[in-house]
């Protein structure tokens, strides 16, 4: 191994506790998409003081018209209390509230080579921790103290990792060529950030990209995969119903039921059939509609999205969606609205770059197996990314890294293996040192 | 007419600008059950002012145990937070929350004469007022200022018209003769307040007992109903699903879709056939389902109600319900739990006593027409109080005052001519004053 | 009592054991509608020996373009081959085949008086009778000999009736005044006969009508109703769904899967809500879709009915019906196509008429107690004929003979007392010579 | 290649005629599984006079409780009474029916060698065979003579194509050596009849097995699949609803609606996930409810099957399904009894069996293109055959015998190219006569 990499590894081990802090004090303070205040800041107060990265943070990272999926008013003003309370300053709040979170950090060595991004999501999901005495965060006082949001899909994780990253990166910077661009994206839940930095113009003249997920299949720790293939495309719609309310005992038939509409498009819209063409998915995550019990419901709301294997097997499932919640809202004579607030391409990682990565990682101790490619079967806006990377000829792939899982991401008591952050870090500042590597 | 008589006819066409001022204020400032801070503490600013009555409010007014349907801690914070911002004192505040709302006031004239109750109900509905301009609450500026709360049902009016008997009452005392109770009853909305009033004993040794409703059938104004019939018997009922969330894209199989039982729970409910022997209903009037949209839904809510003409079909339609809820669960391998938060009975008002009323009302200039008996349709946990005075030898009745509408009951555009506000005043105080009435 | 009354009461009472035996033949003979060939032979050989009638049948009983809800292909060869296996001569099969069951007979005194038309259905239902050794017609070896068929509503009694009164008629002709007709319908049950009786010219210039329904309500014998209300108007569709088949496991998403939609109707269908105004139905009977157990079912179909008491009434659930079915289509991309195949409309029997059968009965010692009017719920196309007789300035009533029921109608273990048979032809033949009632 | 090999390529092609003759029979008499009558015997017919062959039907087929998915009364004696009128004689007649249809033809040459066993499936399918006249069995006038059913999935040429290497085998009889079984099998639709000849021993000792299907995925004629994969494990259930008949109009409350739970467990069984693991499948591919229009519908049947690439997977489809059904039954108090009728595993082809067909296949003019393996994606009750084999240390193999189709399995204008017969019956007999292949 080259020197430069023995003392990589060294410093990665010694990095070790740091990354496991960093990915607690994220688990303590999840905040769902775009409204990643105390995350963003967190990442900010360390980054700032590492003097080779330029910091990018506020308007600088999104394009306004691109955002997918902003928060309700009311969910925005409920983490912005809770920022203002962790003691995020106002100054700094005030540049990322309204739909400004996230951050990239560049280090341009001036030096000839490539431009390599890597890219670490931050946000968390409305999802309610478990308090179960044998839940690691419950045991060792790292759960969420935001209830009701959760750090359920190991974002907390990625952030952690990207940050120890740029802190190796920052200290052997004198060794490092070309240019290394990290994103901090906001809002990869539900598919709605990547797209607006990719508008802001942050993937162009990129040569290589990377990024990764912690877990997805169980893997032992040290079991990396340098690709992934099955990331499915997918589209996720707001749906309204609108009806007419009216008192449920005195003139019920004067109603147009909004609730049963929904639950109709609800039922209907599981039973697409699957096809034999490759893997399509649906699901109608969450269903509000009511104001009272005594009330025939007037309105209601679908969360909902489609997946599959190939952009045309998404629009599949994405006309028949849009057939069936146009006919359930007739079935009860009631008006249907379908937004679009997300939106996920499928796409393939670059054959040799992930090879280049697997040669790259070989020898590390950190990484026990490298698998060449494994099955995804979720859908990621990092595909977003990778795309208009490819387009510019550049090349781009999405790893794993593994880790033992007890709970499936999303369920209440995920939880990973705190020795992967280590890992992804050895990878990711290997990626970025590649030069490095034994041919 | 007696002289009496005629002094109330005068006093009552005087206090028409109050009692539509009353109206207004009431109507500004909805508040829904047991959450009625504003309300009472206005009703009681109102009442302390007349010496004759002695004022009960706090846990003086209902039985704990009895209390039905008690909102969520968020929906008390927040009428909690308007109440003072509006000015109620704290001290008077504390007295209240926690689902004490509601004021008795009883006057008695140590003189003999029976024990006459009357009966109003005070809460609003959690509806967003409409904004069209036609609407004239919107015209004259007295739309709610509660964002989602709206008073459409006229209990605005009803707590009005209790302040005006109140006043007449105190302002001609002296000819008053045995005990007149008050009630301002707090969440009639979901038939949750009155079991609490009635448990706390203040129906006890009533002799006679009378409330009414503004509206109901669009009759002309001056139009009023000495009795109805047709009160449905009703069961509030909340039913949560708990199932299993997953990751909707990676291992959705592994949910267990409470979302999906629960709509398929309000979709099959309502199939549930009516009967000959009588007017039935089922109205599922909200449901919330799930945490986000690329979530298997592993929670789910349902607010719901049954009535029925007797007793013994509203329980026809419970028992349908309840088994037909037990099997949306199986469907999706989802538990059920249902609680019963609110019951109303069907109940029948004393004819001899709506006779009584008929005549007592006859020759007043507010009541042009005396209907003898109306049919109702809806259902009213005064009912629970009627019982109980019934049970114990007194009588009862309950009224309509008649309005015309343009929109129905608990539609965001409900109005009702504040008219009525005047002839509802005019009945109620010729009522406790009916020893005056010409035979 | 008049003696002509007394001749006809003792006449009725020797009639019983035919009655009876009547009843048993058609009970064990049941046909449906329009295939009542041995049925319509059997009411002809008992009538063509009565010389004073004038027979019709065939193209002389119903108006070909005015027949609703002719049955199937098959449906008519079945019943075909069992008339022919009973015995019905070939002549007589081909002048009713093809839908032209059923048969008038009249008896025209030439005396002046008015005439006075009396109606008899005679069809039966498609419901397997049950082989309870309890069932009466198992326990007496009467039951259903045509397997899936069945006298479930009383028509054999109806029948058997209409041939004892024929008889009674013919007895005592010389005391007869003006003219009386005697239609012995088909295909009652789906409303689906009358009109063509209608249309054929039967009703002009009649002036008093009658006809009556075994049952109901479980009265006792004895007991008969002068007049019912609630007669409800109804529309039978039958509803056609013309998806797509295809492979269930190696391309099912080829498919336009016809039976979900067929599914989906069905059950959106029973949530269409009651109505304030008055009793509303619908039904759907029958559901058949698919070809095969492998194959993604490409049709189906589905015979349904909606009832409510008034036209209006019935429109509306016709109106929900007709945008749901279409909406059920759009979900599964399946069309639909709706046909009107029957009709009655709700009606009102002429009270001063009624009060005159009341008086008529009176003192037959076969009528126990008669009650003016009885509420009927169910839907008759006798209300077709009536409307016709009041147009023209006559009067109609539809009564109801009282009889105890262990089983409801169209329950596969209905049977009624007999006693009823003999209680029904005394009224209705009091009824012909209704001039000899003492007034 | 081998002078045999020339002679059968000969053969082969002389016999075209003829194999499309004997498809274009049996396209026109059409039987569902167990009532192949006219099937059986014009098989029986053209091989009774091949002297080298034993013929085994009726009970010599197929073990008695082993049999699964026997038809109804009505159906086997509506295919009885068009075998009578066909002109099958009533001594042959008497022993296929009662379920006992399909023929096996042996051929011993006492010679040593392998006992080699073809299958050669004979059974259509309920569907109604399209008119158009571009349907090819239209143009050429030998489409379904049996209204109603059709052979839709290729079994007419199969049988053709079994009769084909029949009349080889028994023509170059000398040169064959060991033993060879063609197994003519009914009741493959529906996975009903394998299971009955396996347990009848015709499995017994079979060293090697080999089947195929004309057309599955469209590949040109003369492209054959030596060996499939993918092929589903099934269940095929009938699910009986058993509630309460009543009155729709008047007492629609006391019916128990079993039309509503049917409807309600197959609209919620298309719900259930897919899944990662694999491909699972389930249809409802009939529902039939509902006794008239006017009767609350008591009885419903639903005919299903499910399917999974592995039995784990299916067994998981079948362990939701049956769940659902119960809850169904329970949402509307209607009583549910499930059946299993039929049962298909899933199961491999052995490699190198396929490998040796692919180089026997080699240099036939018939064989443009042969494939090692193809993805099949349905089931087959052939599984059950080759277990047996395989259980036995024989080698068993499902091959495809490419075909382009305009319209899919089971599609009411599904046809074949018919030169793909000459193909199936050149692969068949080359197979047979391996010993000569070059190697």
């Amino acid at each position: 191994m080259s020197s430069l990499f023995l003392k990589l590894e060294k410093e990665v081990g010694k990095l070790a506790p740091k990354l496991r802090q960093w990915r607690r004090i994220f688990h303590q303070y999840p905040e769902t998409g775009w409204c990643e205040y105390i995350t963003t800041y967190t990442i900010y107060q360390q980054l700032k003081t590492l003097s080779s990265f330029t910091l990018y943070f506020g308007e600088e990272v999104t394009a306004s018209s691109a955002r997918m999926g902003l928060p309700a008013e009311e969910e925005e003003r409920h983490f912005f209390q809770r920022a203002k309370a962790f003691g995020v300053p106002g100054e700094f709040l005030a540049k990322i509230t309204g739909g400004r979170t996230g951050l990239v950090a560049v280090i341009d060595t001036m030096r000839p080579g490539k431009h390599l991004t890597l890219r670490f999501d931050i946000d968390a999901l409305p999802i309610c921790e478990s308090s179960h005495p044998d839940h690691l965060p419950v045991k060792q006082r790292f759960a969420s103290k935001h209830q009701g949001t959760m750090h359920a899909c190991g974002h907390d994780g990625h952030t952690a990792v990207g940050i120890g990253v740029a802190y190796l990166l920052d200290k052997f910077r004198d060794e490092l060529s070309g240019k290394v661009t990290l994103i901090f994206q906001p809002a990869e839940e539900g598919s709605r950030g990547a797209k607006a930095i990719v508008e802001k113009g942050w993937l162009e003249g990129v040569d290589l990209f990377a990024c990764g997920h912690i877990g997805i299949s169980s893997q032992p720790v040290g079991t990396i995969a340098a690709a992934t293939n099955r990331m499915l495309a997918t589209t996720k719609m707001d749906v309204v119903f609108s009806g007419k309310a009216a008192h449920a005992g005195i003139n019920p038939h004067e109603g147009k039921n909004a609730l049963l509409a929904a639950a109709a498009a609800a039922l209907h819209l599981h039973s697409i059939p699957s096809r034999p063409e490759g893997m399509t998915r649906l699901n109608v995550g969450t269903l509000t509609a009511g104001r009272g019990r005594n009330i025939v419901p007037g309105n209601a709301k679908l969360e909902m999205e489609t997946r599959g294997e190939t952009a045309a097997l998404n629009q599949c499932v994405v006309d028949d969606a849009i057939r069936m919640i146009e006919a359930a809202g007739q079935l009860y004579d009631v008006k249907t609205g379908i937004t679009v607030v997300g939106e996920g391409i499928s796409c393939c990682c670059d054959e040799s770059w992930a090879a280049a990565i697997s040669s790259i990682c070989r020898g590390s101790k950190f990484c026990h197996e490298i698998i060449d490619c494994l099955s995804f079967g979720g859908s990621e806006d990092a595909s977003l990314m990778m795309k208009r990377v490819q387009e510019q000829g550049g090349k781009a792939t999405y790893m794993v890294f593994g880790s033992p899982l007890l709970f499936s991401h999303h369920h209440e008591r995920f939880d990973f293996s705190e020795e992967t952050l280590t890992v992804a870090t050895a990878v990711f500042s290997r990626i970025a040192f590649r030069e490095y590597a034994p041919r």
